[in-house]
């Protein structure tokens, strides 16, 4: 069944509204009728199943006929700091992301990045990316939509980085060394509710200076795996092993 | 340091020459010069740092400094059998699976897939995935390059699977009934060398004739997580997944 996330402004009791490109999607391209059915989320709950009551030109209005009861949020709330990559590539990191259960994610201006944040099109990324993670949303049946930030540097999402219980950052180069902290053994001690925060380097790696101050503010560095990973499949491997383990080894 | 893996016959005792698309990387994309250092790997064996030695106009010859220890290879051998999904999907599959460490992918002619392969373009096409796992071995300095099969239909993979100690299919709607085994419990029970089985199914999922036939033949249905994955997504969670029980969490 199709899932559509809707705004709180738009349910009245057992009754939803959808508007926007999602009625389109519905008339248009799905050309569904009076009577079918549907999944509608408001914004961070559970979703219910929908009959379709009443069509319109631009609007759909749907009844609720049972919320359900299935939860496929992530017990832990992860924020992914990516560091800029190349190309489309956070683009890929925002899809499978979101499929692989992340809360959060905010693009990283680091030094080695080679694409530079434009502030005067931040506003049209923005919207870009809301959209890709609202499409990746939908399709994996989360409950609630990951936040995208506008771009940081290193400094603000560190003062960010107050609010949550576990930090880390991706970094083979310290897990050669003898006193490292395994990833295992940080997830090992997640409990339900707890925010983590996973910084990857873009291509070129972290620069010594970042590295540096991650560690001054209680970063851990962490290995993923022996491999060498390309900076967007670092932050699907630390996502999918966050689900393993909490979703099915422990559960 | 670049790393460039060398078929058997380019190497005779300490003595590496290096020809056709690498030498040209090395030569006229890296610019390297003698004495320059690189890594480079016979097809199934640890790699070893070498001094180039000697640059023609289109091969290099180079010298072992020093064989490397490190094996960065997953202690299991992984075959991920994926439908095959639409559009440049299989490359994502087969680029990422690499850097996670599959052995060998089989291409699967599903009931539901939409792409059909055809076998007069199969040699052409064969040859541009054998291209993108090479790279994606390379940068994820791998030990082993992984193996692409031809196109397979159901019966021929599973004949193929006799050889395996372990078989699985992603089959969420198993997962929700209550005498299912989890991926987890089939995770932990793996042993070093173990030989396993991932079949995903394409787009549409698995018709339910292949579910039936898998079944019958001992493979099992797991769930991959509480969310709906695409279908390039599903082999990626697997293999980080293995990777991180393996060799994170047992370690």
């Amino acid at each position: 069944m199709q899932r559509y996330f809707v705004p709180t402004e738009n349910w009245r009791n057992d009754t939803v509204v959808i508007e926007g490109d999602d009625a389109h999607h519905m008339l248009r391209v799905m050309r569904m009728q009076v009577d079918d059915r549907i999944i509608c989320n408001p914004p961070a709950s559970k979703g219910a199943i929908c009959k379709i009551v009443q069509m319109d030109t631009d609007s759909v209005t749907a009844k609720v006929v049972e919320w359900l009861d299935r939860d496929s949020e992530l017990p832990v709330y992860v924020t992914i700091a990516q560091g800029l990559p190349k190309g489309d590539k956070m683009d890929l990191v925002l899809q499978k992301g979101t499929e692989l259960g992340a809360s959060a994610f905010i693009p990283f201006q680091a030094d080695r990045s080679v694409v530079k944040w434009d502030a005067k099109k931040e506003e049209k990324k923005l919207t870009r990316y809301r959209k890709i993670i609202k499409e990746a949303s939908e399709q994996s049946h989360r409950n609630h939509l990951p936040e995208i930030k506008p771009a940081m540097k290193l400094k603000q999402f560190i003062e960010e980085s107050n609010t949550y219980h576990v930090r880390l950052f991706a970094y083979e180069e310290e897990a050669k060394t003898a006193s490292f902290q395994s990833f295992a053994s940080v997830v090992s001690k997640l409990n339900k509710g707890d925010r983590v925060m996973i910084c990857i380097g873009p291509e070129g790696g972290f620069s010594t200076d970042e590295v540096d101050t991650l560690k001054e503010h209680n970063f851990i560095p962490v290995r993923l795996g022996p491999r060498i990973l390309r900076t967007e499949t670092a932050a699907l491997y630390a996502l999918a092993s966050i689900s393993y383990h909490l979703e099915e080894l422990e559960d």
